[in-house]
Formats: C-alpha cells, sequence, structure tokens
C-alpha cells in the first residue's frame, strides 16, 4: 500500500469533512499525497498517514500533476490559487467545490489562461461514502486531463464524465440533489401524516412507501420522454383529476394537524396544469428552445 | 371462466374509470358480477361480458354478499346506498371511493348503523392497473368482512391489510400519494435544469437520477426510525451545510430560467432547522404525542 514511483502523485488543497476525505481515499490506495489547509492542524491525521504538509499552495501545486481542489466556496478557490504563479500551467486541476455551472464556467477560464487542464466536478457522496463502491463523482471539462488521472480519481467513487462544458457537472449535481430534496420532501411529509396518528414510520417507509416509490419510477422515465420530445400525451382528464384530489391531500393533511407547505407548489402546478389544459411537465420542464 | 357456485358473486355499485376496471377484473376471476351506475350506458361494455345490470342500487345490493362501492365523492356516495333500505344488513361493504380519514370513519359508522361489515380501501393503482401484479390496495375496517372476501378482493391487485381503524387506508392512500408527489416535483424540478441546457432528460433520468434516488432511499429509512423514537441524531453541522447548499441550488436554477417554487418550501425548513439547530424531520414530523 505504500507509494510506489508507478502510482500518480496527487495534491488535495482543503482539508475540509471532504477534502480530508478526499486524501485518505488516494492514501488508502497507495498514492503519494501532499496537502495543504489554512488552518495546518488539519493535516495532522493525515500526514500521520504518510501525506506530505506543504507550507503553501504554491508548493503544494508543484508536488504533483494531479491537484485536486476542495474549498468552502469559489471566493476560498480563488484566493487559495491566486499566488501559486505559474504552477498550474500543464498540471490537471480537478476542482470539487460547491459552485453554480456559472460560476465553474468561470473559473475554468481563469484556470484554462493560466494553463492548466481543469477539470470541474460534483461529488455525490457524503465524506464518510468517500471511496465506497456507492461513492459517484461527475466530472465535465478538460478531457486530456480527465483522462490522464481517471483511474486515480475512481480511488474516490465511480467517475462520471459529462462532456466538455465545465458547467455539467455542477447543473447535473444540482439536478441530482433536487431530485433528491423531492424525494425527501414526499418522504417528510408522508411520515408526518402517519406519525400524526402514532403509527410506524420505519414500517410505513420500508413496506409500503419505498416499493411505492420504486414503481413510481415508471411514469418519471414516461415524463422524461415527454419533456425529451415536446410532444405532451393527452392526460388532460387525469390531471384535472389529479388537481382535484390534490385538494384532498392538502385538507387531510391540514386535518391531520400537520403542516401541508412541502407540497403546496406541486398542488399549485397541477391546478395551473389543469386550468391550461396542459401537462405539468410541460409548463416546468419545456425543453429550452423548443 | 363462467361464474360457478363456489366463486363469491360480486356486486359493483359506481361504474367509472376505476368501478368498470374494477368490474372487469372480477369478471375476468370468473365471479358472476352485478353493476350498477346512474347513468346506465355504462353498465353496457360490462354486460356485453356477462355482467348483470340492476335497475337500482337496492336490487344490487341484494344481489351479492360483496358490495364494492366505489363513485365520485362521499356526497355520491351517501346518495347512491342511501335508499337501498335494510339491504346492507349482514353484506361486507367494501369502500373504494377517494376521501380523507374523516369522511373514511364517519360512513363507517353510518353503514355499521345499518348492519354492513364496513371495509374501507384506497386504491393505489391507476385503472389500467387494476388486476395486474403491481397493483396494490391498502384496506382497513371489518376484519371480519375483510377475511371473508380477501381472495376475491385480492383480483384487484396485492391487498394489504392496515387494521380495525376505518380511517387508516385513507391516511396511508394519502401519505403514499404525498410520497410520490414529492419524488415528481423533485424529478421536474431536475428535469427543467437538464432541459434548459438542452440535454436528454431521458439519459439523466435512467442513469444517474433514478439510481441516486435509490441509494438515497437508505436515509430515508434513518429518519423513519428517529421520527419513530423521538430522538434525533446531532446533525447540526450537515443541516446548517444543507441549508446553505440550498441557497446555492435556488440560486442556480433561476439563473438557469427555471422557477424553483416546487423546492422553496423544502429549502425554508432547513433554513428553519438549521436556525433552530433542529432535524427537518423533527420540525414536521415529531411523533403524535411526544
Amino acid at each position: 500500500m505504500s507509494g510506489t514511483p508507478s502510482v500518480t502523485p496527487v495534491t488535495v488543497l482543503g482539508l475540509g469533512a471532504m477534502g480530508s476525505a478526499l486524501s485518505t481515499a488516494f492514501l488508502d490506495g497507495g498514492h503519494p499525497v501532499t496537502v495543504w489547509n489554512r488552518t495546518p492542524a488539519k493535516a495532522g491525521p493525515l500526514t500521520a498517514r504518510g501525506a506530505v504538509a506543504a507550507a503553501d499552495p504554491r508548493e503544494a501545486v508543484r508536488a504533483a500533476d494531479l491537484v485536486v481542489l476542495c474549498v468552502l466556496d469559489y471566493a476560498a478557490a480563488y484566493d487559495t490559487l491566486g499566488a501559486v504563479g505559474d504552477a498550474l500551467n500543464g498540471r490537471a486541476l480537478v476542482h470539487l467545490t460547491n459552485g453554480t455551472p456559472a460560476q465553474a464556467r468561470e473559473f475554468a477560464q481563469w484556470a484554462t489562461q493560466r494553463g492548466a487542464h481543469y477539470v470541474d466536478g460534483g461529488i455525490m457522496s457524503t465524506p464518510p461514502m468517500i471511496g465506497d463502491s456507492g461513492s459517484l463523482v461527475l466530472y465535465s471539462g478538460d478531457r486530456t486531463g480527465f483522462d490522464a488521472h481517471r483511474s486515480t480519481l475512481e480511488r474516490l467513487g465511480a467517475a462520471r464524465w459529462l462532456g466538455s462544458d465545465p458547467g455539467a457537472a455542477a447543473l447535473h449535481d444540482i439536478a441530482l440533489l433536487s431530485g433528491m430534496y423531492g424525494l425527501f420532501a414526499g418522504h417528510l411529509h408522508a411520515a408526518a401524516l402517519i406519525a400524526s396518528e402514532g403509527g410506524s414510520v420505519t414500517e410505513f417507509t420500508t413496506e409500503l412507501l419505498i416499493p411505492f416509490l420504486e414503481r413510481m419510477m415508471v411514469p418519471m422515465k414516461y415524463s422524461s420522454r415527454e419533456i425529451d420530445s415536446g410532444e405532451f400525451a393527452d392526460q388532460e382528464a387525469s390531471i384535472a383529476m389529479q388537481a382535484t384530489a390534490f385538494v384532498n391531500i392538502i385538507e387531510s393533511t391540514a386535518a391531520q394537524g400537520v403542516d401541508p407547505a412541502l407540497l403546496i407548489p406541486m398542488r399549485d402546478l397541477y391546478h395551473r396544469a389543469a386550468a391550461e389544459g396542459r401537462d405539468p411537465s410541460e409548463l416546468l420542464a419545456k425543453k429550452a428552445g423548443r
């Protein structure tokens, strides 16, 4: 497990919970790892495991061809790399700081001007999951930089390439999180209804809700195809019925003493769709440019 | 497939899309079926397949020990059975009209006073799915009535018994639909983000979103156990980080030209949870009476 010359050295800038987990996964894979953090004490547990702590970002960047940056936000990212001079030139910079597609594109331009092969990434895992088989990281931007280090990046989890737009990883990251928060909102609403009568939320979730939601993935696929084609099947009667049934859901929720707020905008979308005789997904997600 | 004396006769009152699908499933199972509908013409396709059309609800009820009622709403339900006199006495009444837990409990009392074994039900399937292996119907109320006709009711799909509270089926029905609409809201939001840049929503949904959401069922189980126990793990740092990241999601969504409305109440819940140092599920779904 010790670093040999055939194993790519990696530099990790930023040692918050996520940066530390990334460093640990590279160390676990036998990579020589150089780390830097604004607060040096954070490097302690990693140097104890064989990582080298650099004195400043420039020294850290110069230690490896693959530089991974994971800090609090884009301001910290510019701050960290602003003083490395020409050190980025020719190196692969994999940027895993949370941000928007627009921020990623702007940063890509900034880093490319300094000679970096810029790869933007979105981590779809929590720190404890990094390195596990279920972990997933999205990447987009400079294909050369990604291809050169794909096997090293796979130490962090499955690596999914999303094309040359450096904003694509952030866009897909935000889209997946949106899907997750919708799922969680539905679960919280449902759980509150069951809990309002003292029922077992665990039993309800495990035995009824999860199998039911798994079946409801099928209509999600149909709806996706409609959004892609821009052609929506005539579901006017069904949508009108759902809009009416939604009144029932909201009123019953309030009658149970549960705040129905999480589903109110969805009810409003169905009511607007019913009033306009259109599909809810057509109203919200009409394909750009159609 | 023809009705024999050993196959239970069934009466179905109400022949909308759902009532007709229920009648068809019973006919497919070889049951003698008597039907009634306010507008007699709806019975045509079913009598052509062997069903008997009754002249009025009383005649229909008297034709079978198992009476299934599926009409537009509770007003129509009272209307339909209000004139059957003592015909309900001793019969199993399975009520599949959409409604609230409170409506179900009130109707159960009304029907029980007339001697019926009252079973309330919630159909978790669309009419075309009735009778398929993936179809599910929830039941609660009079156990004797349910047990006597369980195998007949299983013609409609899997039959799930939820106990003696006649409101339980409606409560679980509404809870499952809430979970489904949350799932769909998350999908619509995510799909709109992908579509805003012209990406393939089908590819995104099939290859990324669905596998991701299937992994996110695990934290839903943890959260359920916390709601049940009333003891929430200290996730203060994680919730604060998610509350901050949510700002990113909403701003990026608006920047893509997509209406972020569907997730605004969920953002607000996380912000409130972060401000109060509590768990979002604790705020929404604290177990009743704790």
